[in-house]
Formats: C-alpha cells, structure tokens, sequence
C-alpha cells in the first residue's frame, strides 16, 4: 500500500502584550475538529510561499496582520487520505482589527502554560508541553 | 528596514538499525559551514512538494531512497541576505546504494544522545538537544 501523501501547512503563535498565545476555537461549520482550539493558520495554496500562506492565514481567520519572527516547531497529524505536516512561527501583530471568520466561534489568550487545559486539535499537544515547560 | 525573506528547506532523520542517526560533514566545496555536521536535505526547488524535495535532497547527497514517516521537528536560522525555516522529518531507508555527493567529506551514524559531540551546522543544537534527552 502507498502511503498517504503528504501536506504542508502552517500555523502562526501570536501573543499579547502579557506574551499569552492566541487560540481559535472552530465553530460548527467546520468538517473537522468542531468545538476544539487550534493556532491560526491552514495549508498553503499551490506555489505560495509559506510565510505568505502564513501572513494570508492569520488575516483571515484573524483580521490581523502578522510579521515572521522565528521558529516555534512542527507537529504532525493524519486525516483520512494526507498526512499533514505543521510548521508553526513565532509572529509579531503589525496592524489590522481583529475579527473572527466563520471558521471559528471564539478566541482566547492563554499564558503558555495553560495552553494544556484546552482541548486542542489533534496533534500538536506534545508541542503546546514544550512550550508550557519554556514558559 | 524590511524583514530579510524567508526560505523553507527540508532535512532527513535517517536512523540505522541501531537507532543511530546519519550525519554528514560538509566539504572544502561548499560555501558555508565547511568541516560541520548536518542532516541530509535541503532547499525546496520552487513548486517542488516539500516531500518530494527531501526525497530528491537525500537520494542526491547519500544514494539512498527513503520514505517519509513523521514530524522530527523543525529550526531557524539565518543567512546574510534570507531566514531559513526547516522543517525535520524522520525517515526510513527503502532502498539505494549509500555514496557521498561532493557536498560531504565523511559520513557518521550516531546515537541520538551524542549528536551534540558534534561540531553541528547553524540552527538545530537544540533540536539536537531535544532529540538526544527522547533517546
């Protein structure tokens, strides 16, 4: 059997003036992962760069505009037919208003340690530890 | 000033039936980091899948064919004129015959745990680190 193919998405940590982390929780229009909190962020677009698809990503879903920091890690996960890889960035708000879109139904500013207490999308809680265990 | 660009590059875990993890010394050939160590991989070609360009990367630079099997992690570092975000994957070998490319002098399978004995290229020290406290 073949593996499953793979996609690449990326996801953007964006924090407040006290350095807690955005999350978005989708809303029941999503397919997947109703009700669960997630970072900003989704795959990119054929021949977009990702730090594109990444500033695009947070616009959308966030009404902000981002710049690129740094690294803050990968995750994986499997759907039914791709597996996805994940490469979340570290990012600095630059301007915009923020505003939620359909995908999600709510928003919260968690300090890095509680990222735990919520429940996450698949895959990337091995990731929110490290991060809780930095601070 | 404007942020300099990013660019996204893709490198192998490649373990032996030990565990051991493949290494390779940059050459007199290259242009930067000569005599340090990194994973096989590299730069994404332009429209090129980022699997898709970690399979091309690691059969250029040891003859080998590997598959992709998850997320190993991801660093950043920079260049004088770009930021490189890369993206780690852990592989396995299904094929090839194993032959050095001109970029690297010398190859090495290493415990996870001593990887940091090595004089490592830019950037994934602490991804190393991570890696090496897992075993």
């Amino acid at each position: 059997m073949l593996a499953k193919p793979y996609s690449l998405a990326v996801r953007a940590v964006i924090r407040n003036e006290h350095g807690h982390c955005l999350l978005l929780r989708r809303a029941n229009a999503c397919k997947r992962f109703v009700g669960r909190w997630e970072l900003p962020g989704g795959k990119m677009d054929p021949g977009e760069t990702f730090d594109a698809a990444l500033r695009r990503e947070v616009t959308e879903e966030t009404g902000l505009s981002v710049e690129v920091l740094g690294v803050a890690g990968a995750f994986g996960f499997e759907m039914e037919k791709v597996r996805v890889a994940t490469l979340c960035m570290e990012t600095a708000v630059i301007g915009g208003t923020f505003a939620l879109s359909e995908e999600h139904d709510k928003h919260a500013w968690i300090p890095m340690a509680q990222l735990l207490d919520y429940d996450l999308t698949d895959g990337w809680s091995d990731l929110a530890r490290s991060w809780a265990a930095r601070g």
